[in-house]
């Protein structure tokens, strides 16, 4: 079979879909066709709310029908090569797509640490955005009680928080002192894990794993102490890898970690072919050093910069760098933080002053449902340019997190800051005259005399 | 008694307080004293939840510990005349006080319609800023159980839903054809009169008072049509004037909406006096039209600006009109906008495009708790700017409002709004595919046909 299409992507998560329909709504002549081997793609960032709030992974999936009603083409199908010179792509059902313009969006699969032993014994899992392996996986661990999370990144943090929630005896390892230490200072990673204990999850921090063991079936975790974590199951949460070994066979150039090169339209060398997501080139919206950071919010902003500049480049609506804007819930309580941390921020040079107040999220504090609302904001000295900051708080500090983005992606200053305007109410934001943002913003102005 | 200051305010709610304390925080060796009748100071957004969501006026009150660990000095007493020559201030209680700086934080009373009769009743309130009166209010509330309302803006919008959670008779009485028709867009202003409805709020909108009816006591307020609405209580919620007699008889001068002119720095013409809050002059961020807008948060934001500049200007630290960002939650549902509202915008002359989406906040939609979410933005189209956004939404949807002010606020264009960078969770925001802030920056562009 042989199939014609102006644009092409590869890939139907989160950034293939935005790509596709992004670049339907702006070239509407243009016909545009997503090819993805599933059926259903899960919500990425919902995948650890399927083992304890939502019922199954069938509650986790993105609806089609968001793409039929774009005017965007669907195939069910996997593409198994590429040929960037004759503009074609060949699936495994045996069809030829001829295309115009090519938008990768091949995401990222579970990275497995090489020189750990037992991987591969049965109730050892990883976390795939694979519908069926999560499944699977899920009715798995209805009949196991003890299990092993190895990894205190976001989704080993959320899916010990959640699996929690279900009375499993849950132990998080982690090689780092703190868990998100990635994504946060210390004193937000000490208050994470002060919840995380509180719900009965054991912490196991500064620990390295030593192998998996069992015969068979898993049995537990050594520890390079020489102490065993018995387990019935073991979850890696060890990170993600580009899943680039179709571009890189078709020819095209990767980073050093394996991620697909794009420029700041999001294009590869070749000017016809784009890479979007957790398989394309991140680096920092601050150093421009490349980066291993993969989130479904930059996935998707990257998509509608490729999908805007797939016929006609604009200036205006270029990346500028990864800002990294984090957020999670643990335990019911928001951690969130965007731009650079202060240990990351003095880590690559920057002399930094940095200033937090706590405050609640509503106001007064007598009313139902108010929590502590914690800022934190890192400025750089010299400059008084906002470059990070982090929140604890409510629901609310979810969307408060965007504002602080919103700041430092304008560039301003903690000057500001100051004097921006916030709208307040009672049962909704902290107070008018404690604002625990522009407290946080008074912290930092009189570290610096002004 | 004669006591000599570095920094008299006078007045001691929002505005006053952050006046004194943010005066204190950039100037550590002065003394700042603030004068006030009240020794208990209501929140002032927090009144309409003394009637039902809280206990009563002693939940909302701003607590006097944050001015005494601010280093600010606090005296209950009245000031009844001001000379600025001397540059001395006397009190109801004897006291002559000596300033170098004055801020003037006297606030905003309520304002009865002069032409209606019937206003001196029994049972006929205002919503004064008044601890005592409020709480006199809320033990004769107790006893009616028919409650009319006079005028849908914010307060007797919150009042009316309050008072509808204690199942009360409550009518809503407006002149004009939409609740809160200031503050939004009429889609908007429909959905809070659905949700008022359904709570049980009789809407009397486009209707004419004539006068209140009674004999001692209030029976009924008549409309102009002729009908009688009976009632045990009415409540005028029909706006607030600035509270500037003291400054007035001291020769300060005042604009056509009875507020103390100020320039960006807050000060009056003597550049010893700064006037904030409801009782100094308020204009539009976009046309620098004089208006008649109280908000707490306007309050405070002006207050710091006073206080950051007592002794010293900063050209970075000027109040450059009022961006009107309101946010309020009828029967549990979040409305707020930011800007100008479409209405207005065309008013006011300009050439808008907006765009709307509806979308969650938060993904899947699965999730227990989840919330519609629709944003709205107004965009000027020849420079591509955003003078104004609309929310209805959860209780993020609070924060999500000051995300739309800070790009208002920053003179963002909807380009790069389209590729601004969010940060997106499960359980607290919509997905990175659909984050509804984006979509309707995405209506607004291809209406632009970019």
């Amino acid at each position: 079979m042989k199939k014609e299409i102006d644009v092409l992507v590869i890939g139907g998560s989160a950034a293939g879909i935005v790509a596709a329909t992004t670049g339907k709504a702006f070239y509407p002549d243009k016909q545009v066709l997503i090819v993805r081997k599933e059926a259903e793609a899960v919500v990425p960032c919902g995948i650890p709310y399927i083992y304890g709030t939502l019922k199954g992974v069938e509650q986790n999936v993105i609806p089609v029908s968001h793409i039929e009603q774009a005017g965007v083409e669907l195939m069910i199908d996997e593409v198994v090569s590429i040929d960037e010179v004759a503009k074609t792509a060949r699936t495994k059902g045996g069809a030829e797509i001829c295309y115009d313009k090519l938008v990768i969006a091949t995401g990222s699969v579970p990275k497995v640490p090489g020189w750990l032993k037992g991987t591969e014994l049965d109730n050892v899992f990883t976390i795939p955005k694979d519908r069926e392996y999560l499944a699977a996986l899920k009715s798995r661990l209805e009949t196991c009680s003890k299990v092993v999370i190895i990894g205190a990144g976001f989704i080993g943090v959320e899916i010990a928080d959640e699996l929690g929630k279900k009375a499993k005896d849950i132990t998080l390892v982690e090689v780092l002192p703190h868990v998100l230490q990635m994504a946060f200072d210390e004193e937000l990673s000490v208050r994470a894990e002060e919840i995380l204990t509180a719900g009965g999850v054991k912490l196991r921090l500064e620990e390295k794993v030593e192998e998996i063991e069992g015969n068979g079936q898993v049995a537990g975790v050594c520890l390079s102490g020489g102490e065993l974590l018995e387990a019935d199951a073991v979850i890696l949460a060890t990170g993600y890898l580009p899943n680039t070994t179709l571009a890189r066979d078709a020819g095209i150039k990767l980073n050093e970690f394996g991620a697909i090169r794009v420029d700041e339209y999001m294009r590869t060398e070749n000017k016809d072919v784009f890479a979007v997501g957790d398989c394309a080139e991140k680096f920092s919206f601050f150093t421009r050093i490349a980066k291993g950071l993969m989130l479904a919010s930059t996935a998707c902003s990257e998509a509608r910069i490729a999908g805007m500049n797939l016929y006609k480049l604009s200036r205006l609506r270029t990346f500028g760098g990864t800002m990294s804007i984090f957020s999670t819930a643990i335990g019911g309580t928001t951690f969130a933080a965007a731009g650079v941390t202060e240990h990351v921020a003095i880590e690559r040079g920057f002399d930094v002053v940095t200033g937090s107040a706590e405050g609640i999220d509503k106001h007064p504090g007598t009313l139902p449902g108010v929590s502590k609302q914690y800022v934190k904001l890192i400025v750089n000295r010299e400059s008084g340019l906002v470059l990070g900051g982090s929140v604890i708080g409510g629901a609310s500090a979810g969307e408060l997190i965007n504002v602080i983005g919103v700041i430092i992606e304008n560039m301003m200053t903690i000057h500001s800051v100051l004097t921006l305007q916030f709208g307040t109410h009672p049962l909704l934001t902290g107070s008018p005259t404690g604002y625990p943002l522009i407290k946080a913003a008074e912290a930092v102005a009189k570290k610096l005399r002004y």
